[in-house]
């Protein structure tokens, strides 16, 4: 499991305000508590700042990297942001992300092709949002078979299939569920992830409700999450949930966190 | 979501005595509470009381229904004691349960042809307990075909895949959800049911797993649950699990469990 620390992002007021202030030691401090929380990634977003979105997110890489030895996920739907975080980062990033938008997936493939990072490959088109498994099959396959074209690995490729509300449609849950199954299948070695907080969008008791669901992802198959890593019911409930899905050597990890007190939120 | 709840166990020490001292007031409190609290049957198990087993069970379903109206689970592995419980029985109970071992399945499958009762159906053969998915789906297919032929629709099949603790094997966990998984896509209409406390046998913080283990196993079409549903963290895993399975109507049931309290343990 692949946990990405979704903490430094700048539509967090708290953020946006250390960000516009550069505040490093505020940023900074985000980056080690998600780190010592089992981040294996740093997420770092400044999408709100329009026209300045390209310098600040060279800072946040440049000051996050300053503190934490991770490697950050490079958070922007611009090409040309992710293009010159890319220079600043020291290491293997990974890139959130390219999609089949037609401007984003040809801007953003000469910066990807042939390289070693990690990419997270979102299931969107200009036809919208996909709903069933199907149509997220259906972008998912373009995308598996574009990026392996380009000499980016499967291991290297981590499909978001794009979560949507449960409160708009019943079967928004299960239909992003079995696409998690059915990818994994038909491209052993992929990886998929995903965010969470759009499940729970219009509903009570949030925190609960996509952690039940990150749970249900890790059962069909999800081996990566975008997340907040400082939620210990969080963290507990995916320990287990691998533990379950046969990926913990003789339970070793679900041990560790107990001793830990990691169950006791 | 079938649940069962499982405390009128023989083998819980407050139950076995009520059960010698015939107290019927303690017994009908443990009935009527997992009813009120959503049990759909209400299990019944003398299994400790060698030579008095028929007697006791017998009692402990006229005892349960004289107070809740809802069906009893008849759990005794003595086709005899089931037959004779059943003729005490009220409505359409469910027994618990058939399984490919000779004597047990030649016993009680002429008390069940031909019946609308509902039919556990345990992958235990006599060559032992199933490990993997491959060994559960050849047990599942023999009951499911031979039972559907003696008339038992698969609407009154609930096949128990056997849950076994992933302390002693890494894998059993995700080879019993997996067989959940194909069983489930097999046969189109047919039930899964299973009790959890196996899974989390030997390690720490068992209450926790079990509940994740349940929600992992609603993600792969998992429909029936024998449990103690008192567990209000355990109820609100299912109700949760459910509406991100598909299976919640806009979200009625989450919102109803929600306003209820139930999230509030």
């Amino acid at each position: 499991m692949i946990v990405v620390g979704e903490l430094i992002n700048s539509s967090r007021k708290a953020i946006a305000a250390a960000i516009e202030d550069k505040d490093a030691a505020a940023i900074q401090k985000v980056a080690k508590d998600q780190f010592a929380a089992g981040a294996h990634y740093i997420d770092v977003n400044a999408g709100i700042f329009v026209g300045k979105e390209s310098e600040y997110l060279n800072w946040l890489v440049k000051t996050v990297q300053e503190v934490v030895d991770a490697p950050c996920c490079i958070d922007s739907p611009d090409p040309k942001c992710v293009e010159q975080a890319l220079k600043i980062h020291r290491g293997t990033a990974m890139v959130n992300s390219i999609s089949l938008e037609r401007e984003r997936y040809y801007s953003l493939l000469p910066v990807i092709a042939g390289t070693d990072l990690k990419v997270v490959a979102l299931c969107m088109s200009d036809d919208g949002m996909p709903e069933t498994t199907e149509a997220r099959l259906k972008i998912a396959d373009k995308l598996i078979n574009n990026l392996t074209k380009q000499n980016i690995p499967l291991d290297n490729i981590y499909v978001d299939a794009l979560v949507q509300p449960v409160a708009t449609s019943d079967s928004f849950g299960i239909e992003f569920l079995d696409a998690i199954q059915v990818i994994t299948a038909n491209y052993p070695g992929v990886h998929t992830i995903c965010g969470l907080s759009n499940i729970s969008y219009g509903l009570p008791n949030r925190k609960f409700m996509n952690q039940m669901f990150a749970v249900m992802g890790i059962a069909k198959g999800l081996d990566g999450l975008i997340i907040n890593p400082l939620d210990k019911a969080m963290m507990a409930g995916i320990v287990t949930a691998e533990t379950l899905a046969g990926r913990d050597n003789f339970c070793c990890n679900y041990l560790e966190a107990y001793r830990q007190g990691g169950f006791s939120w």
